[in-house]
């Protein structure tokens, strides 16, 4: 049992190294390791996994500490004991993204070529590819049927993914505060994050693992212009509004007079510690590429097309990186597509970040949601728990 | 006569090196040149002034072509000749604000001790100063009583500064697309911009002019995250969307695939060519300090106390910048100052970028509220031109 008092965590790699993985640019891929943790146990008829998918930035220990980067588990308040997912009833699982930087084969690892770091001979993947490679990981796990798959942000276009792409192995399935195509908008701010790396002469065109440098200064711009799109205008306002920083007035320099430019900035270093620049480049290439509908020509419905997943849908009304137009937009195609499917917009003031918060009716949306899915699963009868 | 077909254009660069401009930081400046184009005629009575306050990365030229980088007058849909902002009727002045990199003093000026161009060595102006340095020119012009002062943007919060600091001298006032202070959130995109300037290692701690050296990858960043805050999401998905820039199909790299990020790349470089990186850093530095209620004991209305100035507040539905909110705040403050105030919030998709667009209700508003003005001050009778 972790600190975290939850039951069975286990952190694992496992080398895919016979698996073909053929990715969405027509590289195949044969040598492909994914990092994952798991909490709780699988049952006897493999009927209780729940995959969750990580968004951009995260990991794969949404309920437990990091080992590497010492940092708590990202959705300690989604994921746990009694918590909406709960691990004392089912088995979690949440892997590295490909492309990450947690341990799953990216840019940082090494071409089996043996000619050192990938950098940027890694070929460029997509929200399926990375799909693909979980999916190895539930063969590999001896999983039949997923009883949900849940992810927020860019997890929830992985949830969007392994409903449309693998659908009878998918139960139910939780997207939230997600979209089904990357809009231009944030096309064009991951853009800018790209442009920060790559103007950063310690880049050196990808190549910065042999040099042991890493561009940090790029990489902090990035994080720091992509940090203000997942808060609200309004919870920045109330958070630091214009205060000063540790200063009665103003000191009319470059210095960071205002808290939330302090504030800010710290988040820009603190990212640079445990995330690779290279990483960064990938995957938010592989959310602009995201586009289901583009996949099935410019029919979203299609994608769904006579799926039996059940879903539930969410959003926040204050998130305007991915607002409620496009869960709306998702939820009609669903409905289009015949799909069982409930949606929430939740009131929030804390913007896009609001999945990762204590948000109590997400959290309750989650659980009475996973609830009667499981009644449906024959996880617990009428509506009562086994144990 | 100009190729715009503006009447009277004359563009000069006017020396202050007698008069002593005492900066909010303290510093006194004893040399400064504002660079200014005027339109139109003076009337006898020199009664018909009209100010335009340009935005940070505009220019003293609002209705010609810029001679230097060759631009096409800034704002010519609402000023020049049958225009809402009329150059055969009004005496319109415009001049590169303080601190600016259009021929008013600024970082890029020689200082006058002799040690070459200022950089970081100029002090930190604010929004004040530059009215400060307009007020200089207005007094060189022999103007008593500008008739109005406009601007959108940082133009609008010289306008409300004018009208605060210098109430009599300002009949009327036409703040567009503004704030009576800088947001926590703007604050911090500002604070992004100059994170990527400061990273560049052309910019040398802001002494690049004399190693011929300029941080163009840095403030091209700066210029890409601030241009998607100008425009709205629905503008970026109308015009952009997810369109390919000529190709088929994506390419499976980090070339601009996408319309949007060809768009941005071009935005930020065509801005290196015509804008110096320090004088962004001090505009953006000016935007972020400006807070009249700060002014005034956090009593916003106690800045305009007993106005005689006549106001009309623009905001635009779309502009999440400077969103209507903000002009809502000082309206009430306005109100409840007592002061002659109308307000229109116009109908626009186009984000904050609006007030420099074609949005015919923004130019009937202003024709309106300037012929309205024109009547009470006698400029033209019975709601009749002279001419």
């Amino acid at each position: 049992m972790s600190e975290t008092g939850v039951k069975n965590e286990q952190s694992e790699t496992v080398l895919f190294d016979s698996a073909a993985l053929k990715l969405d640019c027509g590289v195949t891929l044969n040598h492909v390791s994914l990092a994952y943790t798991t909490y709780g146990t699988l049952n006897a008829d493999k009927s209780n996994a729940i995959l969750i998918c990580h968004p951009l930035t995260c990991d794969q220990y949404p309920a437990s500490e990091n080992p590497q980067t010492g940092r708590d588990g990202w959705w300690t308040q989604a994921v746990g004991p009694g918590r909406p997912i709960d691990t004392d009833k089912y088995f979690v699982i949440c892997s590295n993204v490909l492309g990450g930087c947690g341990g799953s084969t990216g840019p940082q690892t090494d071409n089996p070529d043996g000619s050192g770091p990938y950098g940027l001979n890694f070929p460029v993947i997509t929200i399926a590819d990375m799909v693909r490679a979980q999916n190895l990981l539930i063969d590999h796990l001896g999983i039949e049927s997923l009883f949900c798959v849940i992810g927020g942000s860019m997890g929830g276009m992985q949830v969007l993914e392994w409903a449309a792409m693998h659908g009878p192995r998918v139960f139910s399935a939780v997207p939230i505060a997600t979209s089904a195509r990357h809009s231009s908008q944030n096309i064009a701010f991951h853009e800018v994050g790209r442009q920060a790396i790559l103007a950063d002469p310690e880049w050196h065109a990808g190549a910065y693992y042999e040099k042991d440098a890493h561009p940090r200064k790029g990489l902090a711009v990035a994080r720091m212009a992509a940090h203000i799109t997942y808060l609200s205008e309004t919870a920045l306002q109330r958070k630091f509004g214009r205060n000063l920083q540790d200063r009665e007035s103003v000191t009319y320099g470059f210095d960071a007079d205002f808290q939330i430019e302090s504030y800010l900035r710290h988040q820009g270093m603190s990212f640079v510690e445990r995330f690779d620049a290279n990483s960064y480049l990938y995957i938010t290439r592989a959310m602009d590429y995201f586009d289901i509908a583009a996949e099935n020509n410019g029919n979203l419905a299609a994608a769904f097309k006579d799926t039996a997943t059940r879903f539930c849908v969410m959003s926040f009304t204050s998130d305007w990186l991915f607002p409620t137009s496009e869960s709306v937009n998702l939820v009609r195609a669903l409905n289009a597509a015949g799909a069982n499917v409930s949606f929430v917009e939740i009131e929030s003031d804390k913007g896009h970040d609001a999945f990762l918060l204590d948000e109590p009716e997400m959290h309750a949306t989650l659980s009475g949601f996973l609830k009667s899915a499981a009644k449906a699963r024959g996880l617990i009868e009428g509506g009562r728990d086994h144990d």
